[in-house]
């Protein structure tokens, strides 16, 4: 990637996230009276739902912090991070610790889910404000969620489960999840003490899900990574196994360009890329069937923002880490047709779901999902990554 | 409708029913070596998963037996309902007398849900055997099924809810899945008692779903009948309210065309199918928001093959009842869209699951959710009505 194509890239990026994705949720969303962030939003920004998502309380917790920590010091993003966290502190948990995943507006819980992703978001929170605002006790709970999050995912059962254990799976969401938030609290708290846990999730990935003789990741898995004929186990989502490759591509960048990582990274890049690309209408499927066989899940075929957000970072960071103009390539056909597509050029931000052509399906901005995150989280590292000074990655200035 | 029309499309849901859905069935679908039917088909009948999923199973057995008792006594339909009711009673059900939802080949259970839906199949299937096979147990099976329903739809937390209790809802399901099974029940069992329990059925969605004022019937309310502005308080299933508006105008003919009866079953389903029919491409959404917002439910706008089969039949049995012409001219708008879009020309049935524009979005014929019921019991009731001899219909030879 030549200097003019970098610099055109990290322009559109930053501004996209300074200019355009943030200011559609800061000031607005931010719920003065009974704290936290009104994130249910239509396209112009009209309120759909008092409701809140915790997921999205804690996912714009950690932006607005990590803005602070790595953009530079804002009082606005401080200021708006502190009143996350303290919305969180005070109405995300229930009495055994474990986080709500739906509360009211006034912080009434709803419902709370057999599944931890609503603890390793709020670790990522508590995290990146522990390290905004200088705050141990801050570290100690992302500590605390980080610990609860892994005991979940890798003891069968801990919650009432769904499933009998006739026929045990597993799902990438575990070592993926605890993968991407180990990293983060390394990089918070300063802590390598986070490699041991990240090193078992990632041969976990390799062990378990990564398939070379399929060229495949699989989603779902048998106890002991067995390949399981049903429905279940057919289903894959090549989104997140691309966001899960450029999980695996960081770390191989934050351990000196380790070989092995990038190959890994690599590997899962392009087999759920030649899986999930839609050579008809552009764009990376929803779900696809290992053996192309009819998928279940109704919305199998739509595109969905946050895939093409995690396609865009994986193919950038594995065009800076490789240098192979391959990537360069493929970085330029998902960023083209997610910005054709995406975008809401009347009232900012992306829309969240299309069609397989392309065409909106549902015009929302926010709900429980979707909220102030993949997009800016691109926005930020896509920013940061093409414009590293004294870069460890090798290809950053052919 | 003149009688040649009458004819025309009792041969065309006759031929339907005998010469193209149940032929896809049955016999292939008889699992010969573990019991019970292999239902979840590719578009050419080929195998997709070996787990059943105890709906069909249910829904299954409950169509065969119903053949024999009202088509004609035929020992194939009779054999294979035994067949079917072997296998549910065998593996469906757990120690606690609630039903499975999804079982292995081998009948190993695999998982239960909180909802009680199988366990209202269960009863019907139960139900319609009772009546074929001339047997007490399992008429009281049924009943004791039907208790047991009915004890978890009125007693809210009963099983482990999913959500608190801050903000109480229930679901038109829950009402409708009772009165279509009081009625089935009382049908096959010869007992007028379950009147009773269809009066209250059909009371509480008279009382708490449909809102004459909105010009609507609710999917989910408070449970005093409210509505609630969020998401899923706003949430409409125009396919689910037109179906119930049938089991009602049903209830109306079984009762000397009750008048009361008729205008709320007609109200339901005017409201719903100007709600639901899609004025651009046709066919009739699947979710709607109360107030035209964007819906959450990521397949919103797809074209459902059963939600097509239920607003055949309300639209045929509203006319039949009023003998108003509209309702011909809707019954003749949704089913030649549906017979447009969802037969496969090819290897016979329907598809399932279509985008908005009517194209095949996946082509499987059959999963845990779709099977043979929906289209052949369309196919055997739209039959049935249209060729009642001795019909109490006001309309049916005008």
């Amino acid at each position: 990637m030549n200097t003019a194509r970098r610099e055109e890239l990290a322009g559109i990026y930053r501004d996209g996230l300074l200019e355009d994705s943030l200011p559609f949720w800061l000031p607005r969303c931010v719920d003065g009276e009974h704290g936290g962030f009104l994130i249910a939003r239509d396209r112009d920004g009209s309120l759909l739902d008092t409701d809140k998502g915790m997921w999205q309380q804690c996912r714009f917790t950690w932006l607005l912090a990590t803005l602070h920590n790595t953009v530079e010091p804002r009082e606005e993003w401080l200021a708006a991070a502190r009143h996350g966290i303290e919305f969180i502190s005070k109405h995300g948990f229930d009495a055994d610790g474990r986080m709500w995943f739906h509360v009211t507006r006034e912080g009434r819980p709803i419902r709370k889910r057999r599944y931890v992703f609503t603890e390793t978001f709020g670790a990522i929170a508590h995290a990146a404000c522990a390290k905004a605002m200088g705050d141990g006790e801050l570290a100690d709970k992302a500590r605390e969620l980080f610990s609860l999050a892994q005991r979940h995912f890798t003891t069968p059962g801990l919650a009432k489960p769904k499933y009998t254990d006739t026929r045990p799976m597993k799902g990438m969401g575990g070592p993926m999840m605890s993968l991407v938030t180990a990293q983060e609290l390394r990089a918070c708290l300063g802590d390598d003490s986070f490699n041991a846990d990240i090193d078992a999730c990632i041969e976990e990935i390799r062990r378990d899900f990564v398939k070379p003789d399929l060229e495949c990741v699989m989603e779902t898995v048998g106890a002991n990574g067995e390949v399981l004929d049903h429905f279940d186990g057919r289903l894959l989502s090549p989104g997140h196994a691309i966001e899960g490759a450029w999980f695996v591509l960081n770390e191989a960048w934050h351990r000196g360009n380790d070989a092995a990582l990038i190959e890994l990274g690599c590997n899962m890049l392009d087999w759920m890329w030649a899986r999930g690309w839609d050579e008809e209408h552009g764009g990376i499927f929803y779900f696809r069937d290992l053996h192309s066989k009819p998928v279940q899940e109704y919305w199998h075929d739509m595109k969905f923002w946050w895939v093409h957000n995690e396609a865009i970072l994986a193919t950038l960071l594995a065009h800076l880490l490789t240098g192979e103009s391959r990537y360069e390539a493929m970085h330029r056909q998902v960023h083209d047709w997610a910005y054709a597509h995406f975008p809401d050029a009347e009232h900012g931000e992306w829309y969240g779901y299309l069609h397989r052509d392309g065409h909106v399906s549902a015009s929302l901005k926010g709900n429980l999902w979707k909220g102030p995150f993949h997009l800016p989280r691109m926005q930020l590292l896509a920013w940061q990554w093409l414009t590293e000074e004294d870069s460890e990655l090798p290809f950053n200035n052919d």
